[in-house]
């Protein structure tokens, strides 16, 4: 290693589920197939360079905790000991992907063309330590939030000007993605939406930032970028309500737009929880519409009313988000990404290598529990029993039908259908035999 | 009047603010001229049959608290004499319109045939008394998830004979509607949604929910109903989560079964705050997504995570819901519903009355704020100053170019924008003005 | 067995986690010894008659979906069919326990003189049968809030007389419960809050429950009854605030009415929930505070804000429950009852067997893994670690210091203490070895 | 004005509710009277220094906003800067008092000593200027939250070093407070909570931080200051739980430490709401436990799940807000501290005066509708009458009598209660002819 960051620690290997070794794997091992594929291949990991290198600790009542070498973040200098460090820590865990905000890897300088300029130098840097270690970008974004020119949205901004810098900003962040190869291009819109109502033309933003997606897509095809678009649904914070709340939402927005088949939705755990549904509700949700691209892996605490971004630790929880995505085909150029980040109160190396450890044997044992769920086939028949009446050709035709002659129907045969049981409990029990 | 359950309480009239009675209008007054119209004609009051005539008081955990002479609700001689009593109240509180479901106001019969023969039976009651007494229907709907037969969904249920049931009821009632000259049909999908997902195929359901919807709008043209066809938005109760989850969710599925032009949308909102929004936040979704039809109004405690359909009584919340509909333009056929039920603490015949005088009181101090600033025109000045850089040819230019073009003018002319205030609290001073 | 309705399900019985048999438990081994008891002595398994047997299938939207051999339930003989029923369950299940509200086991006749004679009469039916099925009480408890005469409150009631015949009703269920042996009397006030405090008088309300409470007490002492006096906390619902908030309200209020070493509490998960808390807090407050007396074991679902009590499913978050159960030194005269109903979908005999029998595997999963953490001791080493510092004399002597001596040292050695890692994390991945 | 902050603001004056201009008071008439006191003795308006000099406009999720003159707040003349634009703001205001925590007000230092001593410098400073324009301090605290120190807590820190650190800190906020007359010293505890029960022995925080509260108390006796001593409930954010959770909890919390008769407590509005209840359940609360000391005035936006701290804008809310501290009597010591903050995009210090003019009026509004209701006596009358059953000599001596003989008068006179309605709606009501 070429820094002193993770002295002692070593390259986290498999050890299986009855190690005691707290820096190895139990469950995650990488070579292991799983439904025909590695668990490598199936799982798809990758590290977010914001959580673990440039969030400092802070929270809206307290500022920093950590203390790295790195800090301050405002020299390209620190800005590529970083990057040493994040790659050391992406080769210690066997992660083969990593995601990027610009903002994450240069510092801000105030302006765009020097921004330009630290970015594509970042680029090249990351581009060496790509081709040396093999480890992958899975994808790039840009940070349209942090600075306070994004304080009333990017494409959404009440000033033009705004949107030409986020045009701006968007283009050298695809441009950056597409040399390092990256599988996918991220969009979330933190302060796509509003503080208030009150000084708001909703119906412009939403004209403004279907505009600016689509200005997205054109430059895509016009690069030969071959990845996915991706959105992120979030339902607020920081702004009190973002345009692209959810899964639905989002799926309405692109339609509205003429997107629904250039882009895709990277769905995040947390999201999923402050909008008022299960992660698994949002997966589902995607697959049953066909727009699930990537996934954005955490947990949020169930009683807090932000985004807290912790490391997934329910097995029972992440089986069921897999076995939707399993069911969709699997990622193709998705992946899982740990949008996570250890607690301000975590402040050694070692908690950052131990959280991803804990996060990919999580995911492991889920993705397992999936796999074993469907080749068993005991949810699938289940659920092939309950809508068997469909599949008759009596049913298909009453669909082209109409009202006139169901009734009809109805009234000749008195109709009159007896409830079924739904067998919840009976398929609870089911799934526990799994996780 | 012909029944005693009013016995002594007279017609409600407008005594104007300085009015100490409680049953009398302080606020509502019909025939008063707001922004070129009369009260009445803006607000479009409907009385629900349902929550002040067919609701026995029970909750959760307990049962019935009313004692009504037209209970038990079993048998047409006492589905009448309700009647009787519904409409003495809309006379009493000079309501315009009223609301129903078909199982409001007849017997359930455990058939359809017996279903649709009583249900005839008192569309000719109501014909009658509309006759009588000038008042019409706003909208009808179906009941489709009260009986057990409905526990799995009607259009989503995984048996197809329920969904022809369903077919045939909403038939049923839209003829019924129809008939009664109702405005509007709406369609609200309580159990249209799932209680678990390990035994539901989403997609299916949707397909099937979408299917059913097409055959509504086709059906509304063969008979030429000229009503609005509505979905009511909710995100979940009695379903874990119900497919017409918000406003912006009914609109992803609108498009996706080509519908946007055919259906709006009936808000709520107690509906709205259980999504975890405002209830202004659902109607600006749907004036700009253009799909507001109708609304029904009420108030949802904000600590209460089920829908308890209270009577409104906060105005500065009620004014912001008008504002935004006086700038859609208003309602056409749409109008104020009061879904909304009085306490189950709230025994007596007089609280009926009173809490819709207060409602509608509230509504009128709402509308009247909210066209006194729609005259003042402060806040749509602000909104225009705000987003002015728009309209300049630059920026509709840009619009039309592409992520090359502007970013070549960022780098050229190093736009980096100031951002300016966003008047946030001066404006709510200024709102504070009207309400 | 003397009825049908459990025609063909046999005695569930333990076969491993490796059956794959519904009816089976695969975990729950009644015999088998964790941490020196049998696990049937750990965990003390109640069934809740109340949903199981009296709760029709009915919810906000929707009434009766179940079809039972003894309803309706206004009458005696069919009370006791029910009975029947009830305890062949208890014994397909093998539950030592149950427990019941005075409303589940004899109908309603309208005024305490009948209540109470029915009530004794279905006494003795169960003291028959609890001697020829060796199965207990574990406690029992008056339904003071479905009754219309209970709307506003029992002991709070502003009509003194309910005030009495609260008190009557509870005299003879402490009667029923002492008779049968019951080692618990639980009170849960479901109405005992507000809908609306503008016509209540919080203080006069809290003063009369306080004095009612201490009467409870004054007649367990009367009449000599060994149980633990329990009050149940849970936020809201059916009133929109119950006084019992939740486990840190009801030690004040019982410190306030000089109860805190008379009285315990019955936790359950999904008040927790509501409350905003985790199980796992409302349980570590409890034994914090040395008032955990026994628990309701369910689950709420984390999307909806009513009392969902679901069977719990979720090994992980009830390990952690057992864990500060195990922690306290486990159940003395309290346990684990199941305040679980199944879904109004799931119709069936079987689904009501197999939602219990899944419910204990988890719970027996649960107490497994707690048991094997406080034995490896890993999370207690960690805790005694991080709070080392305060077992030294002078963090002691700092304690029965004051400001003025604590500064003088501060100042004196310029104390500035260094954070140290919370390692939440790698406790959190420690928890996943054994869950 | 020796700064140039204000450049061209006005000191606030009253004009009345028909004035347009938004920088004048509507409603707020500091010398007017209402119920025997001018407004602003009712009132005591105190600003909070915190969000108005010390906050940089930063979010979770983006940095600083705002451009002060007094930023970087690392130095000292900056500090004296700062404090100078804060008096010239209460001048405009015509605030009566204002509120800091230390952290406010001096530069971190990093040690005890060099905090200790600018501390002092500044309140020598703050003393000059409060002499010069007879605005006092409504309360000191020490902020114990927002360097990384205290991460893990102040007086529940696992290590006592840091215990003895904010003993320190306290001792010298308390000095500072009693030197400038404060009239209260509070205490909110941020981070006196957890972040994961794992690592957490609850038992010995609470002792710890009820051993350091008793503490605060004996210090407040030996240096005779006669102020209040206040702690401040909130649920949660920064920590996952604070011990202080609400106002009933934190009575429980005093009982148990014994302190119930030293420490009241300082509500506020957003604190109410992320515990789940609204703010006049916390005012009804406490004053019904005796413990109400003085409010944080701002309001929580319904739809966040954190902390927001906006201005108060609901006239209604704020008016039932008022009307529990008027029954209660009225602030002595306590006052109206606006907690509130301007949102990241009011940028200008124009903003900053209007913000708090809108929310001064609103408070105005709230007062005279609370008095209004007081003198009319509609809400009172109706309490008494619907509790007047327990003003007879029957019921009293049922409270002293006990469940035998109370249930033999049930038994002998066949006490059977009639409900009574709870004319929730018809109140409701009578508030909207105040609001």
């Amino acid at each position: 290693m070429s820094t002193d960051f993770f002295k002692g620690i070593e390259k986290a290997t498999y050890e299986g589920p009855d190690s005691t070794n707290p820096m190895a794997f139990h469950h995650y091992n990488p070579e292991e197939v799983v439904m025909g594929k590695t668990m490598a291949e199936h799982l798809r990991f990758a590290i977010a360079y914001w959580h673990s290198f440039a969030w400092e600790g802070g929270d809206p009542f307290g500022g920093q905790t950590f203390e790295r070498p790195w800090y301050p973040q405002d020299d390209m200098a620190r800005a590529k000991l970083k990057a040493d460090v994040a790659f050391e820590m992406f080769e210690i865990l066997g992660a083969p992907f990593y995601c990027w905000h610009d903002a994450d890897v240069r510092p801000e300088q105030g302006n765009f063309a020097d921004n330009l300029s630290t970015l594509n130098e970042m680029v090249d840097y990351f581009g060496e330590k790509q081709e040396a270690t093999g480890i992958n970008l899975l994808w790039g974004t840009a940070n349209m939030f942090s600075h306070r020119r994004w304080m009333s949205g990017a494409s959404t901004n009440p000033d033009p000007d705004v949107f030409a810098f986020a045009a701006a900003t968007v283009k050298s962040c695809m441009d950056a993605t597409m040399k390092l190869g990256g599988q996918n291009y991220v969009l979330w819109g933190g302060r796509e939406g509003y503080e208030t109502l009150i000084n708001t033309d909703m119906g412009a933003e939403l004209d403004h930032m279907g505009r600016f997606l689509n200005m997205v897509v054109e430059y895509k095809h016009k690069i030969g970028f071959k990845g996915q678009i991706l959105v992120e649904p979030k339902p607020q914070e920081p702004s009190k309500h973002q345009y692209d709340y959810d899964a639905a939402t989002c799926f309405g927005f692109l339609q509205k737009y003429g997107l629904e088949n250039e882009v895709k939705l990277n769905l995040e755990q947390g999201h999923a929880i402050l909008a008022g549904h299960s992660f698994e509700h949002e997966i589902a949700t995607a697959t049953a519409l066909g727009v699930l691209g990537s996934i954005d892996m955490n947990r949020n605490d169930y009683q807090s009313g932000w985004d807290t971004d912790q490391f997934p630790n329910n097995v029972p929880e992440v089986a069921l988000c897999y076995y939707h995505i399993l069911k969709d085909g699997g990622f193709t150029q998705g992946g899982t990404n740990f949008d996570a980040k250890i607690r301000r109160q975590s402040l050694d190396a070692e908690d950052l290598i131990a959280a991803h450890i804990g996060g990919m044997d999580v995911c492991a044992r889920g993705l397992k529990a999936a796999a074993a769920m469907i080749e068993d086939g005991g949810l699938e028949d289940a659920l092939k029993e309950r809508y068997a009446g469909w599949e008759t050709p009596e049913a298909k035709a009453m669909l082209d039908s109409d009202f006139d002659t169901i009734t009809q129907r109805v009234l000749a045969d008195n109709v009159n259908p007896a409830p079924r049981s739904g067998r919840q409990e009976i398929l609870e029990n089911y799934i526990n035999r799994f996780v």
